[in-house]
């Protein structure tokens, strides 16, 4: 049977109203017999209801990590880095998963108004454009951080890497390989990180002398399938591509899994760099060259800001962290594709 | 501002008890009040703390998911068939991570007791042992149901796959495959899921006429480098292992490292299968063979099942479903080894 306050009074022979405000530390009760209470309640392993609790302190030792999904690598290194430093704090973490909806997204945050959560640290889905309602909304209510994935329009604290600068050195790195005509694998939806990526391709492409490199971009999808099929067509066409950046990590698995279904060699027929967390990059036939997001320290750095945010009460509005990627060569882009001119 | 119940009742010229009441729905307001209370609440988009709300109705739509990890690829795929009937229902899933500590998983299940969530789905960690005094005693306050990892003293429902089949189906197929000096990369922790599949391994060993086949078991670690140290001098050694069963997908990682490392060729020197859920085990080099746990349905039916016993209040405690796996043959046990003897 489960402990509760009724059972506690009538035990001791006190009025509920007597325990519940004793439980409370209400000055109306007195100290002794509050220490009276608080011993029986301690000794029956007593658990207040924590909702109850809740509605009097107003903080609930709850933080919501809002993301698209877990399988990507580069989402569950981040999610480490958050409950690393929200444990130090004694706050429990609860992760919900929007899977790429908007809808979806729209729902849960709705539901995170009004109390359930002391903060939200958000990598929002592809659904989301630049702007949203209900996320200037939350943000006017509880601590809202932004991190990888941002809405341009919401003003709050964002924990971000270079992915201009790193998509450009992304495409220059296949250049100096050798690669004469390279593709950029862009994800569906228009986040800002997707934005960035592409532009520092079309820049680093534009600067090596190619015209019209916004021609040089693959769509792809948010089914894995169809995704399949585009990179398939884009990779056997006339054109002979021969370098790709890959955008995010699910596009660099269907990459492989194009060339591997057809025969096409990476690294000797076509070069591969991806954006992805992947840890096991370096056993993929052949190893993958990446470009590696600090997902950890950015998951580290969001948390960090969320708890000044909670604990002194400061204006984190204007925050804005930039974390670099780092460039991680293997076997993917081997080779100066010399023979090949 | 935030439309707070007070601000209602001054806007209609009403008591804060009135409004309190109507939107509780309460038999001592007129139906006309109620309406135009309610009205005019639905007009100011006003939301209710969900916390006072929990406190009356006493359900959440919370569901809380705990599992050690989501960088398995296991947990992320159960996680997703969860989620699709959890949707379905209008439910929230909470997903809590223990990081494969005993003392981590006891802290978030404490946590929730006493109305924070309306059912629990668990995976246990490592370092709970058959029996918990906390798992027990939440069992007796909301459903709980294990899927894939459970606590043998704890009586609920469970979801479970075959484990102790596969394994031995496992080892077959490396001795069939002509290995003669098979190992079994055991997980620390004393799990059950853990002990079925030493155990499959074990009798497949003896059938294949191995005498004290327990040798041929080698503990890891809960550490990656620990383990790729443990797996490093087991290949190494001059009893010249041909054959490796993988009992989780972070051991088989290892693996994979220590034969890239020192050049031990994959599957001519040694053939590995292991349990991995791992969607990408086909692009590694070599391809892996796995076995395949039913991941996604074994999350659909611990969720479905949880959701019967809230719906109607059934005893689930007996309930218990046995998913097969299934081995996907690819490179890495290629062969007949007969060269080798």
């Amino acid at each position: 049977m489960s402990v509760t306050i009724r059972k506690i009074a009538e035990d001791l022979n006190l009025a509920v109203s007597t325990v519940s405000k004793a439980l409370r530390d209400s000055h109306e009760i007195s100290d002794e017999t509050k220490r009276r209470i608080l011993d029986y309640a301690r000794k029956l392993e007593y658990i207040p209801n924590p909702y109850a609790g809740s509605l009097k302190n107003k903080t609930t030792k709850n933080i919501a990590v809002v993301v698209p999904e877990v399988a990507d690598t580069f989402f569950s290194n981040a999610i480490n880095g958050i409950e690393l430093v929200a444990r130090a704090k004694g706050y429990h973490v609860m992760i919900y998963l929007t899977h790429e909806s908007r809808e979806r997204e729209e729902s849960i945050l709705q539901d995170l108004r009004g109390g359930r959560v002391d903060g939200v640290l958000i990598s929002v889905s592809q659904g989301v454009g630049g702007n949203s309602l209900i996320h200037s909304q939350l943000v006017t209510e509880l601590p809202l951080i932004f991190f990888d994935r941002a809405c341009d329009g919401v003003e709050t604290a964002r924990v971000l890497t270079d992915d201009f600068e790193s998509s450009y050195k992304a495409t220059q790195h296949l250049v100096s390989r050798g690669c004469r005509e390279i593709v950029f694998l862009a994800a569906a939806g228009e986040l800002s990180i997707t934005r960035q990526r592409r532009e520092g391709f079309l820049k680093a492409l534009g600067d090596s002398g190619v015209e019209k490199p916004e021609k040089h971009i693959v769509m792809c999808s948010e089914d894995d399938d169809k995704s399949f099929t585009v990179i398939k067509n884009a990779l056997m066409d006339k054109q002979a591509v021969d370098g790709v950046v890959c955008s995010v990590e699910k596009l660099a698995i269907q990459a492989y899994r194009v060339c591997q279904t057809y025969t096409l060699a990476i690294p000797d027929r076509i070069k591969i760099i991806a954006f992805s967390n992947l840890q096991i990059a370096g056993l993929l036939a052949p190893s993958m060259t990446t470009v590696v997001q600090p997902a950890f320290a950015m998951g580290e750095a969001a948390a960090t800001l969320l708890f000044k945010a909670l604990a002194k009460k400061l204006d984190i509005t204007k925050e804005r962290i930039v974390l670099p990627s780092e460039i991680c060569e293997r076997d993917s882009t081997r080779g100066t594709g010399i023979f090949r001119m």
